[in-house]
């Protein structure tokens, strides 16, 4: 038996062991370990008692994190990383705290824990409409948690966006969320007037935001269903981002012929979507994302180009181009008629 | 802006959503996939029907663990990769499966997402004793689940023992469990009568295998607390593995002194355990253990050698060695007086 000839069971450890690092992290961050390492360094001493913690818990959390990359150990003393100063302190603007603690959240990994019956039933178990539900309150943590996260896609989003910069522009924003990407072609476009879709609850956050970036005078709210609400009329633009992921085909394809109706006849539809490619095992963040949607949703796919254009074509929108927004595993499709 | 020249939050996310990959093993392995995936390749539907499960469920679960290297797929169809067919199909002698279902035990898995809580109090706050209390049936689960994944590390340590072939030997091995180490030592050593320490609930599950290993007259049970019972005297051999990771250092060289009067005065200990360096963050296996103790022992923890070496000396051994078990995150430590 040569050393390294011998399939090793390395990987199948690594996959068993994997949850532990998603716990120890969640945990570090309900702690708030991250924002509370010196600029010269902490000690586990110093992390247990600015954390509120045991001295032993202080260390093994430290050094886990340290194994993790998201902490440097030299002598007894721990110092942040690049990633975690920028993204997992509270006082930095990047801060992803929020966002990993919404994808984190019980309910959403419940339904991984289940993943075995959801994929005998061919979809969630969790309650009956999965995280769906009407004013379900997991969207208001999401809308506070995710924003961060989407920032760079909705950036992207209105740079390919082509319109005259002062020209009047109506852009209606399906399951606006957090608002961001509303409120990023509004800050590119000062007479854009935005228009954003959500659930009641949820809402405030999106024109909380809006005001943020004051734009507060130029967001405009439209509660509840986007299957069933009335968008009323003349939009140029309309941002279904990270949505169609949730539902079946069919559904998705009622939903675009709706907004159709809404939209310009030269409207531009600007979808944001994880589009894994035809195999459907590559690239691997968007291929893996098809497994979040089958346990947390009741019809929900990481859906293919060929799918997506498909759903448009039925809807009445003939021109789809896909652009994808790397380093992020998400992709645009840019749809006219 | 640079391409590249920006930290990602890459690194945030992969550790966010490591869980899902464990979740979603964690379901091929109770619906038997890999065992069902026919030697000339499977197709989702073929999934499906062998495994009594949804077409969108065979197809996410198949295609997510392609991403993860356990399959491989071209057109529609599946196969296994080296790594599944040797250790997650039912047939193979090398079947890890059980091993895998142990270790996600919600027992065991609860624990690592409280950790945060057990961080604040210094161990775990699963039950009052963790996963150690009298006769818990999960250590049955660990005899017969860890049995395939500890066969190396036990041939190692037969390896590593210098005995005359057919001379006598008289091996004591703490919490026998499975009773793997001593039955290897058994078969190496045609003289040798091994005596394994567990408890009465667990003990059969060690029998079992001697018998299946030809040596059900060299295998003695000695039933109760490694703490509390009486081992007898006159042994060559102690075993000592896997076992002082769950206790502290006071507590081990206790029992470290209990099991030097049993030992005949030349006697050696063997010890098997997970030791990081003295850093406590490398190398990632043995340091990411004191996590995994944290987070499911009241007061475990992933030793240095140093601190063995101390245990070992304040109970009369003065000779400690410590061998490395590569590809394994183990470490054998040698000790005689």
């Amino acid at each position: 038996m040569e050393p390294g000839k011998e399939v090793s069971p390395f990987l199948i450890f690594e996959t068993i062991n994997a949850y532990q690092s998603s716990n120890a992290f969640a945990a570090c961050l309900k702690l708030d370990l991250f924002s509370n390492i010196k600029a010269e360094g902490s000690t586990a001493d110093d992390i247990a008692s600015d954390c509120g913690m045991s001295q032993k818990g202080a260390r093994v959390l430290a050094d886990t994190m340290t194994v993790h990359g998201f902490l440097s150990k030299e002598g007894g003393t721990y110092k942040l990383t690049e990633v975690s100063e920028k993204f997992l302190t509270k006082d930095s603007p990047a801060y992803l705290g929020g966002t990993a603690q919404f994808l984190l959240t019980p309910k959403l990994t419940e339904g991984f824990r289940r993943i075995d019956e959801a994929a005998v039933k061919g979809g969630t178990v969790i309650d009956e409409e999965g995280t769906l539900g009407d004013d379900d309150p997991v969207w208001i943590d999401f809308a506070r948690g995710m924003m961060p996260m989407m920032m760079p896609s909705a950036i992207a989003i209105a740079d390919h966006l082509e319109w005259e910069r002062d020209k009047p522009l109506k852009v209606l924003d399906i399951a606006a969320s957090h608002g961001i990407f509303g409120i990023m072609i509004g800050q590119k476009y000062p007479n854009a007037q935005i228009y954003g879709v959500d659930w009641k609850n949820v809402l405030p956050v999106a024109e909380e935001n809006a005001a943020k970036f004051g734009m507060a005078e130029r967001y405009n709210k439209i509660e509840g269903s986007a299957f069933e609400v009335d968008f009323g009329q003349g939009y140029d633009v309309a941002l279904l981002t990270n949505f169609l992921h949730h539902f079946n085909a069919e559904t998705n394809s009622r939903l675009i012929k709706k907004i159709g109706e809404s939209l310009n006849p030269d409207g531009v539809i600007i979808t944001l979507e994880f589009i894994p490619n035809d195999d459907r095992v590559s690239p691997p963040g968007e291929a893996l994302f098809a497994a979040v949607m089958l346990a947390t949703t009741p019809e929900g796919d990481a859906f293919t180009f060929k799918e997506l254009d498909s759903m448009f074509r039925e809807a009445g929108f003939e021109n789809n181009r896909q652009v994808p927004l790397p380093p992020t595993p998400q992709h645009l499709v840019i749809s006219t008629r």
